[in-house]
């Protein structure tokens, strides 16, 4: 079994400890370990680190090979972002050079699970029905709110069940819904939460690509050529300044005959906001989640993220506060969707170094 | 004329940019003169530095010469603090060896002044009342607002006008008031706030002392021998060590005969929280007070101090916050007045590198 964990996030939504060089998948956001480490941590009872890929923007290739210890070979560039399905296209040719019956989990690298035994069982069941059955497996997520950050996928016909675990034919993938919408979908009960987590035969993904995005076919094929030679990034710099950017769930999964979801609850979170953090770590008795110097007076449900500066806190309610060497940010809890937006403020004021 | 600024304030409500070693008066808090600077400053039409006297605890001696300027036997250190009686009949006794019949206006330290030019007539006006008719002169400032946070003066009788400034008999000093009662004495529009400010010649008061605080004239006697001596210092610990606290107000102006008010309106403020700071400062069409280098997102009526480092505040609404070297402050603005519950926090937690 092989994964790919696909670490090329700008976490524009962590700024100021975000920036451009170190997006949210190589910090240590929950807990003490990185997001990618522990992403690569979580796999380790399955597989070695051999069979362990990454994709990543040059920015971070550096960085990523420090913090992960992968092999030199594993860390896969690619020159620009074209969204998921180039991206995975793009791994399963370096695994079909190792193994091209290969069974590959596809991972996003910043994402949290509580519950990582229940996520092994999962992929385990998951893995048998790529490889017994053939299918394009996705891992759903039972929700738990009518959230409207997530995109949904609505099941269909019930085909089967591994150890307790049921898969289903996907009836569609639902975009991000209104709030409307979203309470519609949990009430119906036959929707999951899209979590981006895929499973498949490495030979059944490229044959699904070249059935419903030839394009994108043509120029794996090209590179698939390259690979190994020294024209290597050339040829997938051209071919990627040519093809266009598209998701693997529009591209494919939506399409295909094949694709099956295993609605699944092993505590995953996506850690979309700091606002989100006191979804996925210790609170106070007063709902405060507190890293670093912090004194806290009459302060509740409010996320302080601190480094070696005293933080005191008076009088606030649902705030998130972060401190760094050189840029502290105040935000309302409510608002913290829109630190992107401040990202987009310092580009445009020129403000390059705290980007 | 003299004038005796009482330096003495611990001002903790401005933490974290005051601390023990650089209270309030000593700190740039409005505009880029520190506040004891500016009190000194605005005193230079009436009288020249030689006439000016500071009173100070030990722990400011040095700082307080290094931005006064004053001439080092002009400012009188105090061995504690002792309320204000003390301390205006301390300063009484240095002006008395230069000029026993002399003019004296009391300040405190760390006051604002919107019009100086209304002040400085104001204070002309008081000093021919201290001196021709030689009442005890304090400046009540017309109340603005039903202010829970100051004491109030009442006034009784008219007793005369000069340059179109009226001055009443005191009736009566009124300790901070709940609000119902401060809404009542702003109704009915014979109060002023007590501001603190006072005129008299130095005899007068010396004398009411001596009628109303005995034991504190018979200390003052015992200092006024030992006045330019070796011993001096010892004296006035050694009296400092006997003698009760008393504020000026309660102690004379309260019992005194010869006490008047002038109502005064010179746009006063006693910068008394980081909140009030938006009194006194310009602000930004959003009703933002900012300093130093700050993005303000969706941010109203917010105070924003800062340093070098960047704060980007989103979506805040009535908010303070103060970064320093070392802490960083943020307050919801209706717990502006608790700042001085965290410094007593922080000495119980022995945290004294905060303090």
């Amino acid at each position: 079994m092989y994964a790919v964990i696909m670490a090329g996030g700008k976490g524009t939504r962590f700024w100021p400890r975000s920036r451009k060089t170190r997006p949210k998948q190589l910090l240590e956001i929950v807990g003490k370990r990185t997001m990618i480490k522990k992403t690569i941590d979580r796999l380790s009872p399955l597989m070695s680190e051999e069979s362990i890929y990454a994709v990543v923007n040059m920015l971070h290739l550096e960085e990523t090979m420090e913090q992960t210890g992968l092999p030199e070979e594993n860390i896969i560039v690619e020159p620009v972002g074209r969204d998921t399905a180039p991206c995975i296209g793009l791994a399963a040719l370096h695994i079909e050079r190792k193994d091209p019956e290969g069974i590959m989990i596809v991972l996003p690298a910043d994402h949290h699970i509580e519950d990582e035994e229940s996520f092994l069982e999962t992929v385990s069941a998951a893995k048998v029905v790529a490889s017994r059955d053939g299918y394009l497996v996705t891992l759903g997520i039972s929700p738990k709110s009518p959230s409207t950050g997530f995109g949904y996928i609505e099941k269909g016909e019930l085909l089967g069940e591994i150890d307790s675990r049921e898969f289903f034919r996907v009836e569609r993938f639902a975009e991000k819904p209104d709030l409307e919408t979203a309470r519609r979908f949990l009430s119906e009960g036959s929707f999951s939460w899209n979590s981006g987590m895929f499973i498949w035969k490495v030979s059944t993904i490229l044959e699904e690509i070249r059935t419903h995005i030839p394009s994108l076919h043509a120029g794996l094929m090209e590179i698939r050529e390259a690979i190994g030679t020294d024209e290597e990034m050339d040829v997938v710099s051209k071919v990627y300044s040519s093809i266009e950017g598209i998701s693997i769930d529009c591209g494919i999964m939506e399409k295909s005959d094949i694709s099956v979801v295993i609605p699944s609850d092993f505590g995953w979170n996506d850690v979309g906001t700091w606002a989100s953090l006191d979804e996925v770590m210790p609170r106070d008795e007063h709902g405060n989640v507190v890293k670093g110097k912090c004194l806290t007076v009459g302060t509740r449900d409010t996320v302080v993220y601190g480094r070696d500066k005293l933080i005191v806190t008076l009088g606030l309610e649902r705030m998130v506060i972060v401190d760094t060497e050189d840029a502290i940010l105040i935000a309302d809890k409510d608002s913290s969707q829109d630190v992107k937006k401040i990202v987009k403020m310092l580009e445009e004021e020129g403000m390059d170094e705290y980007l």
